[in-house]
Parts: structure tokens; C-alpha cells; sequence
């Protein structure tokens, strides 16, 4: 079985600890680049060292002409968000790549995206704001509140690593074979571009905002939604998870968050009537089995709040998940054993030409 | 454990099928596009469509001028070509991807890039050529005799697939989130890249070519440099494999075509010389064990006697393992199981930020 020291995840027990630190205490206190610089050194950074990262990471989000004319071609054909950003990784090649280049850069890319998408211009970076308020900016074209900035920073922190999921896994099976890093996070790009592994945060929302708008009572709308839902045999996007049997530990953090920046909006207080009228009609439904509320469902909550649409949810997980995926290359470097599994050969025998 | 219709490798017997047909019988008489029509249809075509399907793939290897640019680009910053390729297959998801697009635009790529390097601009595709005939036209500028082209066929049809190695299982955990076709084939050109993988066949060559030119008998200067080799602990690139114990069945179908292609040059002759001459060193030097000369060895020497530098390669092998990458991912798709391997956590616990 592979083995790895970044992040634990204790499915039966709804624990996931990054480098020893449980989530819950980690992910609001350190920041984003902390929690990277934790997953990259295995050492939480005192203040001089971290504030050094930070900038060192700071001056190189620019990105080179020729990665903007990419997203612009991307842009001009509609490219999906998560596509968009999987080219403009590839041509980050076309420069020296290291950690800091891809974890600075990545951020850049979504942001000129999705403003391109929208038709408008791309911002440069300023390097003298945090990464997650600079991605802000960069997206929105305004300055983040205080409040906005912390969100994010939450969001990018719980999500920066989580065992070895599919992309994870992907990056280190490229790894593997000592290929560079630029490549290994491409790689990890194209796997959680398919909807099995980043694409539940959009629909997640969607019940949610839909059921919002629908006259009468949202608690009663949910129920019967859910309900319907689960007799046409489809799942319910933004609960149960396949590794963890009780409450995903992420969804607690960023419930929280959530519940900051949406403060007095109603979106909050109306998404916890929909989470429990989906929960009661999930217990309902399979007695005996534990079905919480996933970090898809605040994820979404949270990235809506911001302002993000739902098609580049995706992306910005990736910036996030960009931190796991580079400390999971380097570890699997310096284990360094070639990842190539035996196959059973079931298909047919000795044919002939004749 | 996975398990494949498309290739069997019994490393113990040192025999490669390809959907229940041996190596040997088919790369040299069914021609590569049936190779590949063979691993996706799990049927041998008729000559009728197998001509058609000749004629779809040849109608799909032109590029845009994206993707020429993009290599244009990466020639003047000397990107490896192995790396070139990725970015242009990356270039390729701003059209519609489809197997056969990929399959007949990867040549394209490989030779586009090929003369870019080397300062000299690329040809167009011609349509009424074989896609191993077209590749060699595109990338040497000159047309192919029917000899060369027989051997690129029956090289790109030997290694056309080889059971879960690192970029093909790379492909099929791309596949198994259920992302797009195009991510996942530059996925497995990452994974290719990487120098445990797609990396010896240059150094397999270099040693004969360097060892020709020294003065004196080529066995005995064979036979100082393989044991000075083995004395300093170095491997010996061509010889061994991690999966045949016996021969790579694969290293006879290339033998045999570079024969073809070298006769009279004198350096088939040569390279048997100096694969006798190093197989003893060997097998004195391990007697137990059963060494014998791999794919990459005959890999370099065809390639070579075609015409193509070392530099370029693992690029050419990517054209032809192009085809078992898409087998494998539709194969993945219809089986639809998301790979996500457990990891067994072995770094600290219970840390708390003070």
C-alpha cells in the first residue's frame, strides 16, 4: 500500500489531520501559504520565514504573454474553466517551473480565465497582497474585504490535501517515473477535471438556489425535492461521501466560514434549513447508514459568496489542492519506486491471423 | 487488481498478445492503423474498412495554427520534444477531440516539432500517405522508401501497447474520474516523460555508436565497457527488463526489422556484435539470472537507422503507444470504476499549534 506523511483521513472517525495538525485547528489559523509551506517542510513557519514564503510566492504570480494568449484562444472558444487551466499549466513549461512558479502561477490563470470568460481584461498581479487576496482581486476587479479574503484563505487551506484521491494519486504515479513537476500537476489537472472527482460543487448549489426561488416554504420544497430525488434513484449532490461514514470534518470548517462571510444575507440560514431537511430525508430513507452533509455542499455556499459562478468551482479548488499535489510529487520522488501496476489479462486467447 | 481485454504480458514465457493475437504474428503483417483498429474494436477490419478507417485518420492529421505556434514557440526556448508533444496535445482540446484525431494528429505534432528544432519549417500533412509513410515525409521532408516505412510500421505496431506500464495506468485513473479523452492522453505523455519510463532508448544507441568509433576490436571494447559498467554499479541501457525474465518478445519483431532496414550498412552487424559481447559480460556477471536484450535496444536502432535523433525518441514511441493509451481508456470508461487507492499514513500525530 502506498504510503505518505502530508494528510491522514480517518473516514470512520471524520478526522483528517495535514502533518499531524487536525484541520479544524489548522485551516483558520495559518493560512494558506502556511498550510503549504507545513504540507512542503513538514514545520509550521515562524512569523519572519512564512512572511519571506509568502512574498518569495508573491513575485512570481505574473504570467508570460504567451500563457495569456492561450487562455484569450480559450476564452474565444468557450473552453471549460477547468480545460483552460490544464492548457495554461502546460504552457507554464515553456519558463523554469518549481513549486512557488506553479503554486503562485496557478492562482494567476484561474483568475485571467474567468475574467476573460466574462469578457473582460486580464489584471496583473500585486505581490503585495496574500494569495487568496490577490486571487480575489485578480478575479473580481475589486479590492476583497478583510472578511472576503479570510473565506477564501479557509477554503484554499481545507482543501490543500486529502489523502490520495484521484488527482493526487495521478500527480504521483507521473512522479514516479521522475518525470518534472509541471507535467506531474498537468496530469493532476486532467484528472480532476472529470465530473467522478471535481465535479460535484456546481449542482451542490444549484438544488439549493432553485429551491430558493420556488414559492412557498423552502423547508417543505427541500423534502419534497429530496424525496423525489432519491425515488428516481438519483444522489443528492453536496452529501455522503465515499471515504468518510460520519461528518466530513472539511464541511465543519467551511460551514463556518461560510457562516462569517454570508452573515445576514439569509443564504446561510436558508442553506442550513435545506442541509437539514436533505439530512432528514436521507436518514428517512436509509435507516442504518450515516449520510453528512460533504465539503461540496459549503464549498459551494462559500464560493457563490464570493461571487464565483459555478463553472469555475473547479478551478479554484485546484488552486488549493495545487499545495497537496506538489508536496505528494515530492514525496513520492524521494521514494522514488516506479508506480506500475500488474494487470489480469481476461480478454481473449490464442487467435490467429489467417 | 485491474484487469484488460487489450494486451497480455507473460514476462515468465517472454510473450506479448495483443486482444489474444502474438506479437509476432501481427505487427508486421497487419500494419499499425489496424493495430490500433484491432485494440479498439477487438476486431481484425476487413480491407475495405480498414481502408476507410486509413482515410479517416489521415483526414484529421493537419494542425491549427495554434498548436504551431505554440510549438514554434518551445523550439526557440529549446523544449524537450517529449515536452513539445504534451503542449501540443494539450493545443489540441481547443478543437474536438476524438480518437482518431488523436491518433492522427500526434505524428503531426512529433514532426512539426522535429524540423521546428531543427530550424526548419514544417510540412503539411498529405492525406494519401499511410500514417507511418506521412510521419517519416513530415519529418525528414523527403518521401520514405517502401523499406523505411515497413520498419516505422512494424516499430509503431510493437509498441503500440504493453499491458498497465506508468503512462498507460496514468491514462485509465484519468479515465476512471471521467474526464475527457484529450487530458488523459497528456496525462500519459507526462508520465512518459519521466526517464524511468520513456527515457533509455537514447542511451541503448549511444553506447554502440560511441563504442564503433573507438579503434580496435568493437567485442573486446564492448566487453571492457559493459564490465567497467557493472563494476562502478551503473545499468546497463537495452539489456534486462522489469517484467520479461526470458526475452522481450517485442526486441525479435524489431530485430528482425532493423535487419531489414540496415542490410548492407554494416551496423546491424555491429549492434549484434555488441549485443552478444554485452550479454556475456552479463550473464558472467550474474549467472543465476536470465538478461536478455530489451526493446529499447532495437528501439534506437531503427529509429536511428531512419534517420531520427535520440533527442526525439520517446516522441515517436508516444505515436505509437497513442493507440493502446485510447484502447485502455475507453476500455477504463466502459468499466467505470473510480481509481482511488487508500494510503497508509505513517507521519507525525496529535500536533497542535501552540
Amino acid at each position: 500500500m502506498a504510503q505518505t506523511r502530508l494528510s491522514r483521513v480517518d473516514g470512520e472517525a471524520g478526522r483528517l489531520t495535514l502533518a499531524g495538525f487536525e484541520l479544524e485547528d489548522l485551516a483558520p489559523k495559518l493560512g494558506f501559504e502556511g498550510v503549504a509551506a507545513l504540507l512542503w517542510t513538514d514545520s509550521v513557519l515562524a512569523p519572519a520565514p512564512l512572511e519571506a514564503f509568502v512574498a518569495e510566492l508573491a513575485g512570481q504570480r505574473a504570467l508570460e504573454p504567451v500563457t495569456v494568449d492561450l487562455l484569450r484562444r480559450a476564452a474565444a472558444r468557450e473552453v471549460a474553466p477547468i480545460d483552460a487551466l490544464r492548457l495554461g499549466v502546460a504552457s507554464l513549461s515553456l519558463g523554469p517551473v518549481s513549486g512557488p512558479r506553479l503554486l503562485a502561477a496557478v492562482p494567476t490563470i484561474v483568475a485571467t480565465y474567468d475574467r476573460l470568460r466574462r469578457g473582460a481584461e486580464p489584471l496583473a498581479p500585486d505581490p503585495a497582497l496574500s494569495l487568496a487576496a490577490d486571487f480575489l482581486r485578480m478575479a473580481t476587479g475589486t479590492a476583497p474585504t478583510p472578511g472576503q479574503t479570510r473565506a477564501l484563505d479557509t477554503y484554499l487551506s481545507t482543501i490543500a490535501d486529502h489523502g490520495l484521491n484521484a488527482s493526487t494519486f495521478t500527480a504521483r504515479v507521473v512522479a514516479s517515473t521522475r518525470a518534472e513537476l509541471g507535467p506531474a500537476i498537468e496530469a493532476a489537472i486532467a484528472a480532476l477535471g472529470g465530473p467522478l472527482h471535481g465535479g460535484a460543487p456546481g449542482p451542490a448549489l444549484e438544488a439549493l438556489l432553485e429551491l430558493r426561488e420556488q414559492p412557498g416554504d423552502l423547508e417543505a420544497n427541500t423534502r419534497t425535492w429530496a424525496t423525489a430525488q432519491l425515488a428516481a434513484g438519483e444522489r443528492i449532490m453536496g452529501f455522503g461521501h465515499r471515504v468518510y461514514r460520519t461528518r466530513d470534518p472539511r464541511a465543519d470548517v467551511l460551514g463556518a466560514a461560510a457562516a462569517q462571510l454570508l452573515a445576514g444575507t439569509g443564504l446561510y440560514e436558508d442553506a442550513q434549513i435545506h442541509e437539514r431537511a436533505v439530512l432528514e430525508v436521507l436518514r428517512a430513507h436509509k435507516p442504518g447508514r450515516v449520510l453528512a452533509t460533504n465539503v461540496e455542499f459549503y464549498t459551494a455556499l462559500l464560493l457563490h459568496g464570493l461571487g464565483f459562478e459555478p463553472a469555475v468551482f473547479t478551478s479554484i479548488f485546484a488552486i488549493g489542492r495545487t499545495a497537496g499535489w506538489i508536496a505528494h510529487y515530492e514525496e513520492q520522488q524521494r521514494e522514488g519506486r516506479l508506480i506500475r501496476p500488474r494487470a489480469a489479462y481476461v480478454g481473449a486467447r490464442g487467435r490467429t491471423l489467417c
